[in-house]
Order: structure tokens, then C-alpha cells, then sequence
């Protein structure tokens, strides 16, 4: 189906919350082997943890051509824009893990709007946790011709450190799945 | 000062937007020459075109990490998420054009805020125009220590059309400017 390209080697993939008991659907029943798979439910959440190299920001640079010298220039970073520890990683990168967590577990996925607040900078080096949580599901109706999707708004934020308590990046984010149910992919790795 | 990387070669900095008058501030004034510089006023538009290629989106796959399959399978993208020319550009790529015309303008500029909604599907191929136009000035004070900074919310669109009437995204940006003279780079070229 979905042409599937080996993750970049600075990405590891998170898992479901611990905390959130999620529901499951047969698997069987929907004729894809034998493993119950989990559903997304509102308060669910998704987590990515990504590291952002220079590497990245500069691969970054050359595709979206935002050669800002804050993103390239300690020196520019800290005197002309009063970032303290140097080069900033793009806000637009570090977002990209938003439709990515999505993305990576329900493929297909078309996302519809974004909010975003950058609240504080994230530094060339710095790991991030990226976190999309469901806070509304709403289904659509299916047709002759149309098969139902879901309509979900996330809470997205990114967090510069493990407990989730230093905020880079919030806001919102509206996504039309095809399905609820997780890719295996996804859940599995 | 900043460090500056060639453009890359599908993108065409676009210039300012003839109907709107520019004030202009005497460089000589300033130490720096003898050529007139031009100032973001409210009403202000900037512009630039771009064709997104298929080795941009590969390119922004690789980066971001976002191998969704409707942006690298066109079956994928007409079957299951129901865009009929095919595959269709990163959203979030597509974005990056707000900040790279401000930064292109403004080097050392800061985000602070972004809002997006997705109205109609940018396609693998397209060539596209966005404009982000000054819809609010603010000028913060300086100190002994900081120099005055420019907090300017922008109207940021994306269009597939020259005309400018067809509507791919739609928001507002919110960034700290460190001087509103545009940058010789962009008026020049």
C-alpha cells in the first residue's frame, strides 16, 4: 500500500500513553491477521522523541530555503536575535513532528489546520518530546461512494525536556484520518 | 555577518508589491552607503513563487521524518485520502515559504507564532505564489542593554494561481523583527 521508506536514523519512534487505556478492535475481524489492535479514544496521546542535529537544520535550510543566519550563526543567534546558547533549530522543523506522529500511525492522514505558539527556542542539539493528544473525534457519515473518516482535533506540544514541563511549542491541530485504528507499524516497533 | 548558502534552484525571490508605496530610510544616515532602503509598513506585501519537485518532497520526507503515504504514493493519495491528481506536497513544507520570505527579508527575525488552515491541496509539481503582507507594527522600547525590536503580525496566504484568487492556505504569522529595512539581498536581486 503505502510506500514505506526506512526512518531517518535520529528518530525513534514513541509508543502509546502508559497512562490511557485504550480500547482495541479485532483485527480478525477486519481480516488482517490475529492481533487485537488499539483504537485512538479522546485523551489519547502520541509521543515522539527527536534529537536535532546540525545535520538536520541544515538539510532543513536547503529544502524549505530558510537561510535565516539564527538557524546557521551562534554568533547572529545570540547577538541579533538574543538567543543566549546560539543557533536555533527552524520552529517549522521542529512542528514537522506533529503530522509525522500522526502520520506514522495513521497513514493517510490528511491534516486540515495548525496553531502553533513557539514559547521558547529549541537549540541545535537539544532532544525534544513532541506530544499529540485527541481531544475531540468526531465521525463522518459514510456513503455509497465515501467510506466514514474521522475528524480529530489534537492538542500538540513539544517539551525540551523528559518530564514534560519546559514548553517550546503549543498550539492546535485539526486531522482527517481514514481510519481510528493504529497502524501496526506503529505500535509494534 | 549571517552565513549566506546559495538559494536553491527552484525558488524565485519574489519582490515588493508594486501597488503598495514604500517608505524609504536614507542608508547614508545609518553608515552603510549611499543606496535608499526600503521599510515594512503596514499593508507591506512580500512575495515569492515556487515550484515544489518530487526530489523536494523526498528531500522533506527525509528531514522531517513525515513518510505519510499521501505525499509519496499516488494511489495512496487518490484511494484512501481522495486527492485526485495524486500525491500532494507536506503541508508543513508548503508553510515554510512564511518564514523564509520574512527571514529572506529580515535576517535574525524570530517567530513567535503561526497560525494555518489548509483550504485546497498543493500537488506534487505545483508551482505556487504566498504572500505575507504587515498588518500590524508594533516597536518595543529600548533599554541600555537592548536595542528596539519590531513584534509584526503578517496575513500569510498561499495561493496555486498567478491571480492570487485560488487559496491553498490561509493564517497569521506573528515575528520579532530586528530592524524593518529590508534586507539589499532581497530588494536588489
Amino acid at each position: 500500500m503505502g510506500q514505506r521508506l526506512p526512518r531517518a536514523k535520529s528518530r525513534q519512534p514513541g509508543g502509546l500513553d502508559p497512562g490511557v487505556s485504550v480500547p482495541t478492535a479485532s483485527a480478525a475481524r477486519r481480516g488482517r491477521g490475529h492481533v487485537a489492535r488499539a483504537l485512538l479514544s479522546v485523551g489519547h496521546a502520541l509521543r515522539e522523541r527527536r534529537h536535532f542535529t546540525e545535520a538536520d537544520v541544515a538539510a532543513y535550510a536547503a529544502v524549505s530555503g530558510d537561510r535565516n543566519p539564527v538557524h546557521l550563526d551562534d554568533a547572529v543567534a545570540r547577538e541579533l536575535s538574543g538567543f543566549q546558547r546560539g543557533r536555533v533549530v527552524h520552529g517549522m522543523l521542529v512542528d514537522s513532528l506533529f503530522p509525522s506522529i500522526i502520520a506514522a500511525r495513521f497513514p493517510g492522514a490528511v491534516y486540515a489546520s495548525q496553531t502553533l505558539k513557539f514559547a521558547a527556542p529549541v537549540y541545535v542539539g537539544d532532544e525534544v518530546v513532541a506530544r499529540v493528544q485527541a481531544l475531540h473525534i468526531r465521525t463522518t457519515t459514510a456513503d455509497s461512494t465515501t467510506a466514514s473518516r474521522y475528524v480529530v482535533k489534537f492538542a500538540t506540544k513539544c517539551f525540551t525536556d523528559e518530564e514534560e514541563g519546559s514548553l517550546a511549542i503549543e498550539g492546535e491541530a485539526m486531522a482527517v484520518l481514514p481510519t481510528l485504528e493504529l497502524s501496526s507499524d506503529s505500535t509494534t516497533k
